[in-house]
């Protein structure tokens, strides 16, 4: 595919779901989940959150993408998520994993691992948590460390193109590497999405967000042009977003004025390169 | 009642929130549960949330309202509503209900029916909700479909006006059903309260905050009063909040600071017409 | 210690952290956990959250100091909290305390009751929590009632000097009190900061937030310093974003962006006068 064809990918998706409100639902942290439902509102989808097992499987089964974020685990999460996965993984249906603070505790490892067999349709991550999970999968033997601390990464987004790049291989889906310069590759591309802001790492949620927005757009398009166009709004969002603000409370409010604002057209032309692996 | 002795009920009831500063808890998701305090607190009330059964006792007994919303269930919840439910119901006590995605999962299914023992003195959902909690309850053999959608409403305000009536007959508290014009009914009459904004289904948790809002003046008013005054408040607060906002993370922000700013009698005289049942 | 060398270990203390970027954990209640974390981020520091027992031991050995807040018990905190004091007592990490609703359920009482052992080196409350938690403790058997309503204090801070004191003697490390003028104790001196707003009490979370900033720094200073200088960056940013705001709404938004705003000197010259005691 060329830029032109990823362009025209990212303006259809863009305008499916500003004309059909799609439905991602998530399971998610608590820290950010506010957020994450009103950035998925903003880009034109339409959310719901739940804990419990079977509400999960329903969930997933109701729309066309689900989001799993494992920032904040609760015990009857070791029910929930295998059955979601498994349930989403068998009836086809896109979702999106973000492996936050991958390496913290028994039950994030333990979930992290299975979810292998249920391959992730898209994985959104900072460096070191794509690193990491590529690490647990056995994906990847060798090179960087994937030191996560707490929530944040300790590595470059371009020490991660590798583990990202085998992820999405095996999944067959996108993995997505968020950063300075976003990451998007399906396996066989991997495109540089530019922009942001530096308040995006000073208020919390921007890459939860990113995730739920990333469920919204697998609604109504393949991994890699969702993961692509949420990489895109974000970044456009982000810079727009930044102009005259005096601190990162007054950012969070015109981001997610911005995430409202954006044109399919727009989107589409936020500054990305593609290069062919 | 006349409209002007129901605007007069209106004002005493915002002059009692105000001057007493009433505590409404809450049981309520994660997901808006920032919002819901946030709002309850702009109209003059103050919040208190918990999760376990014996702390939902208490908080019921300690209050002269409490918010249930069923939005995210934890599994403790099996305990923890019923309890709530019926010390409220003995006690006399207040509650409103927020029937939030019924008919996702078997527990919330169970506890909403399970709720029919303990009427709560005011229900507020979209349309679907209300229709769907009337089934639910045996209240409404025919009639619409009441198909929810994750936590969106499929049907129209006034589609649901039969459901409304039924169930405020039933407990012989008040029914709010919110949607462009949102309809409040005490059985007797049919209030239809306008104002309001695009903006406010293109943020999370107007209608939860709604609900809690609605707990804070059931704290000094009956159940009719108490869900008009939160109708109109949120509608006139959303009118205005609406003006020269770029989006909807702007739109969220003045609608608070618009709640706030609301004078009793602004909040009597948003406009609403009474219908003799 | 004098106040010009109290300020000087306020500034060294901010610059720290503005250089370090150090990570406070948090084990949190769900209405602020995101007002905690953004306001953890926007003095400088870095957001982390869990709620299982082991992920609990792994956050509180990971950084430097934690935040324990018993605003909304989980069943599962049975075990984490006891277990996450008891790490960090054993491994001589801070941790800062907010005895949240003192007095509500009994998994509260006994927690509470349970971290005397732990001994937490910073304890922040507002003063009818402060009171009951020295009575919880056996550390004031006499004095005022320290009703606390809901979340709400009903005493002045004046009111709970001696409990703050005497608990500060105990742990060996510092109490502060939140008020209209905050008390900030290590059992020798008394400081009073002052400054806020009247909006403080109209948002949800000022106090949690602020007891999350007060781990940010005592990861970087002594548990006084520490405590001190969230009370003054808290009553500086709060008097800052009070300035023309029309409601809640925007002070919560401009408040964040005032605390990033606020410099070192700015926070150490905020008004606070020295007691001996």
């Amino acid at each position: 595919m060329n830029q032109k064809e990823i362009k025209q990918n990212i303006v259809d998706c863009v305008n499916r779901v500003k004309a059909e409100n799609p439905m991602a639902g998530s399971i998610t942290n608590t820290v950010t989940i506010n957020f994450v439902a009103n950035a998925q509102l903003a880009v034109g989808g339409s959310a719901a959150m739940v804990y419990l097992p079977d509400e999960a499987e329903g969930l997933a089964l109701a729309g066309n993408a689900l989001y799993i974020n494992v920032g904040t685990l609760f015990p009857v999460y070791s029910e929930t998520l295998p059955r979601a996965a498994k349930t989403l993984h068998d009836a086809g249906k896109a979702w999106v994993l973000d492996p936050v603070a991958i390496g913290l505790g028994s039950m994030r490892t333990q979930l992290l691992y299975d979810f292998k067999e249920y391959k992730p349709t898209i994985v959104r991550g900072n460096a070191s948590e794509i690193i990491s999970l590529a690490k647990l999968w056995g994906l990847e033997e060798q090179g960087e460390t994937g030191a996560v601390r707490g929530v944040d990464s300790t590595d470059t987004v371009e020490a991660a193109k590798n583990a990202a790049v085998q992820i999405a291989r095996y999944t067959g889906g996108a993995v997505a590497v968020s950063g300075e310069t976003d990451l998007v590759t399906d396996g066989h591309m991997a495109v540089r999405s530019h922009g942001g802001s530096l308040f995006m790492p000073m208020i919390t949620g921007t890459g939860c967000s990113l995730g739920g927005v990333t469920a919204v757009y697998a609604t109504s398009a393949d991994p890699f042009t969702a993961a692509l166009t949420a990489a895109n709004v974000y970044n456009l969002a982000g810079a727009r977003a930044e102009k005259d603000v005096p601190g990162p409370g007054s950012f969070q409010v015109r981001f997610l004025d911005e995430l409202y604002r954006a044109t399919p057209e727009e989107i589409a032309n936020n500054p990305f390169e593609v290069e062919e692996l």
